[in-house]
């Protein structure tokens, strides 16, 4: 458990960190909702705000008041059992709260628990908000991902700022690394924050593997669609290929190609591809076909998570071939938070790693990230494992 | 044909009025599509901006510079023949331009042709502006029945301003009016502007009939309601029927029953129902099947014009039993203007009179509005004429 | 009003007839529905024997049991006021009852309606059996359309016969026929039956026209489609544009390019086309785009009616320019039959004349037929007027 | 490998089979497709017989012509590497070929391949011979639960014949089977018939558990719904309760509440529920949901193997927790057949065990079978694994 000094700290330093994310916008870019799985920049600046007021002050600071009597409606997210909630396909459709009466929540809200943690230092309403920091965290890299889609699918490619830097070469030449055969332990361990679909320690059994230490990179990828392989049916999963012939799909999301070249767009606005950049903004169906041409596979969660140690990661969220399911005797939180992840344990799959747009410390070897296979607006990469 | 200097004025004056209907806007309000048939504010701004630039200033103005060269994309509306255009679902996915980068726009193209039209008297210029000018009023009123729309639709149920007035009580006892068999001249004659729909004044035959000389009020449709009006299927067409069941519609839009009591939100905010106001916010089905429940039935929008001198009107659209169709020998312009009203010729119902959001002097007694007839966001209303 | 003996003639002759068009069918053909507005065969042959028994038998004849109980719910179409019914496009999930089940339904109500009115000549009851055979022959007109249908949609284009002709060229040179400017009267006259929409004779004006005495050619829609006509949007309603985009549509129903030359489906299976028979199958929408193509127009219902006796009619419904709207002071008959015509007046344009599978004696010149502008599935074609 | 002779005796057996299951049926129960997972009957007999003449007859046998050279067109199913398919949607759609045209097919495919094995004992083609008869028998239990919801879902609810026995109650007291931690193998060992899906037998590390030994009864079931299961949101994946939502689901498939008692349509037509047997025809998100409330879970599909040999199984496909994915270093068979099972490896749970409608010696302890969550119309059960 953190000491409540530093707890502080990171809860006020989280604050201003998702904020600082959203200071090149203009007002218009925080009310928009492309596509239902990208959700407005002030609904998440909302969110992350609601969550705090409801879970924490509205429950244990006598007599507070909510600062608006409306807002747990329209900031609630999926916590059914918490009242209505938005839909979220309506998100979008919704121009008040204004984005300076959303920032006003916040110091509201803000104020309000940095107050109660001064003068209270119980440890389940630290533990509460811990869950709340990382809670806020993980709505830090959706910002961005959720800012790059509303700017990426616009007619102007506008760019998000100068600096931003998605691109990262890998620094060591690739190879594949040998595991041996054996019984590992899977799951997070010690006591510093985790979710709870990461508990529940348990052992698995994995048969001897190679695995790739760099990502596929952006050339490899050029290779992969010169030769036909968005042509090729054999290479993808039934739905994959519907998936496919229904959106039109021959690249990766925010790939243009102009005069006959592939140029794509970033945070910087558009550009060239570099050769040797992992490839992002891929489906979990365009990395199995991807691994089916190679005649290789993606790598399950468990073997990711005892190789990790061996490979550097961290630029990409990796899509591996694991369902995401519960750990062995997974058991959800009672009540409201217990929402948090059991929940879509089903037709998803597991992503490891961590991106560009990863908060620091927020990721860990046994974070399991999950996304539906056909989404591409993370940054999502993928590694192989050699077939035998 | 106006003369130059005071279209010069009507131009500028139309311009700052469309600002103006926007000043009480936050900016979040300017950007959302929350339906298809609601343009974002932003746009219509932008889009009759376009058509001073597409229209005249390209074609006239030799070596003008567009703004920008990406705005007649995101600007054009339904103008096929001008190139691509965005698809009218997804003008509420752009945050960019920005409102006040649309504001400058609309600064460039208003000077730019205030001087060439101080140096321009060409009748064909002149009779394009005004074409330009009546496109901007009919945005005008699409203006704040869209903001209407966005605001009412949110929950937070904000209000427009304090002083839009939508209430309008008849001053006059509810009486018919009879009118004689004969035939009769419909359309537009003299110089003044009309629309190309209104031409080819041309005779009709009417049989005699009673109109009523006010429109159904509040409280009529209120008893309608009461009487299960909503429940019996005989009253209504069959497609009617099936929009009811799919959109569980069981009053007029904008009508929110709290604790048993009907209140309506207006632009000033929820409010009481005034029972002698006449009703709004209703679509055609709904018109038709109160008009069948009380055994009369609507005006052909020629009864309506022949009638028209006789009564008070311009506080509602008025719903017509009329279908939107060319008049005898009907021809439109040529080229992209002629996209302007032929083209929607089929499956809409005709409109008479004016509301009271239709700008000073943008109505007539032959002025044809038209929209699909479940439509029900415009300040709609109805009046009635005696079956024999 | 028609003696009972020959009514009951030709009640037995139209229960008849319905079963002759079924002769050449598969018990296959008979199930299936794959489009919305396409019925099953044998949901026709039960739906017109319902109505015999919903509004006759069951109300009129002491002690009267239907065939069976679940029937009424199973063959109600959209008579909303008499009980549940199943949804339109579900009739072709239905395998039960089966196709023989059907045919002894037939009999049983054939007969008990055969017996009834041979004691009872009741005139009321004498309108409800002439209601009930015309609504059957209007059934017969959409069971051969909808199993051209059933069988021109599947990939082995089975044939429904050698014998049924489609084709008839017209036997006079093209000429246009000028009528004179008046007032004119509208509508049924005389005791011979017709339905209530064709009721409420009269009067309107008419401007002089010019109406072509022969339908559009297939040689002409050829010259149509090779000057590019499908490709030219100024050509076309808005909705009428989305719809082609939408539908991929380029050349009438039933018209495949086999190597290049335009061949169409027919009820005798594939051929070739005709150059100088009428063309058919079309939409409104594409009668409309080959009139502003041409520089003409669709006449109105009113001048067809006016002028048809100077020409031919009858093997083509004729798509006019005319919504599809009640005449002045139409009145719905009370009840279950009011639900017949009116509940379709809005969206729908007016089709006159009839075609090759119009049943004998069922056309006259004042009939309204009546479908969705898209729709082609009839035997659908048009005339000009000349524009002035 | 099964020699010759016997492997005649099969195929001949399992296509005599598949037409026995059919004997019940009208013809019109053939050709209906009332939900895109259901395939008419018709369908089934000509794609498994399809099956047999593309990858054997027309391959291997000179000069074998085509029954009918569009059949593969209309019989393909999913194989997209062998030319165009029906869309499985459209299926409903065909009345043609009839049901006796492909008993003919049937007949013709029938003798030819008779005719062939009986002068070839290849090992590679009999190893085709038994794919096509397993895919045969995989789709006789689709022919059969297809049938129940073509009759099932019919207003009339017609049975499908008197003997067919749905109803299996346990003849054991219900009890939970520890298996103690350990490694354990999984997978198909040995030569005889099993898919590729259950190839590449592997080490899996357990954990200990508990299972039980029997199904879920009605009874329990029953116990669930009054509980209010159907209710609480927090028993639900989050797009489990949306599926609920939309669908209205309140009870398993084929329940009716019929005066507040609920009875289930089976076979043999409506019946009481029993409350001692299974409970069957629900979804995964259902059988979650109930293992949620009962604070147990569902066994993996691994559990369950190691586990089967101590209880009995057989009567009601197995929801496991499990994710469809490849065992480690599966490979697809090259070519079309490997299009069998690879391709649906995503987002699909894996059923164990066997239903009342498996043929007989279909079914082993390492077969994998699979559905998406939400489908129901298999006779799907469920047993319980108690939670540390």
């Amino acid at each position: 458990m953190i000491l409540t000094d530093s707890l502080l700290t990171l809860f006020l330093k989280t604050r201003s960190d998702t904020e600082e994310i959203c200071a090149p916008l203009q007002t218009e870019d925080y009310v928009v909702q492309p596509i239902v799985d990208v959700s407005p920049p002030k609904w998440h600046l909302g969110h992350t705000t609601w969550f705090f007021e409801e879970f924490i002050l509205s429950k244990y600071v006598p007599g507070y008041e909510r600062f608006h009597p409306e807002y747990a409606f329209v900031f609630n997210s999926y916590y059914e059992s918490v009242g209505k909630r938005v839909v979220r396909t309506n998100r979008g459709n919704l121009s008040r709260p204004t984005v300076s009466e959303i920032y006003e929540y916040r110091d509201h809200v803000t104020t309000h628990l940095q107050t109660f943690l001064e003068e209270n230092d119980e440890e389940h309403i630290q533990e509460l908000v811990e869950v709340g920091i990382h809670h806020e965290k993980q709505h830090q890299e959706l910002l961005l991902t959720d800012i790059k889609y509303i700017l990426g699918n616009n007619p102007l490619l506008p760019k998000y700022n100068d600096t931003f830097t998605e691109h990262r070469v890998p620094d060591v030449p690739t190879r594949y690394i040998g595991i041996e055969e054996g019984v590992y332990e899977i799951g997070h361990q010690g006591t510093d924050f985790c979710y709870d679909n990461e508990l529940g320690r348990h052992k698995v059994f994995l048969s001897e593997f190679e695995i790739c230490n760099t990502l596929v990179s952006n050339k490899e990828y050029l290779d992969f669609i010169k030769d036909g392989g968005y042509k090729n049916s054999l290479l993808w999963h039934a739905e994959a290929w519907d998936w496919l012939q229904n959106e039109n799909v021959e690249s990766p999301l925010y790939w243009h190609k102009i005069d006959g070249v592939f140029q794509q767009y970033t945070l910087r606005g558009l550009s060239d591809i570099h050769p040797d950049t992992p490839v992002t903004h891929i489906s979990y169906y365009e990395a199995f076909a991807f691994a089916q041409w190679r005649g290789e596979r993606l790598p399950t969660e468990f073997e990711w998570e005892v190789a990790q140690s061996a490979f550097n990661w961290g630029t990409r969220w990796e899509w591996t071939e694991s369902a995401y399911l519960p750990y062995p005797n997974y058991t959800k939180a009672p009540g409201a938070l217990g929402e948090y992840n059991g929940k879509f344990m089903v037709n998803q799959k597991v992503l490891r790693g961590g991106s560009v747009a990863t908060p620091q410390n927020h990721t860990r070897p046994t974070y399991r990230n999950f996304f539906h296979p056909h989404l591409r607006w993370q940054f999502t990469g993928f590694r192989l494992v050699k077939c035998k």
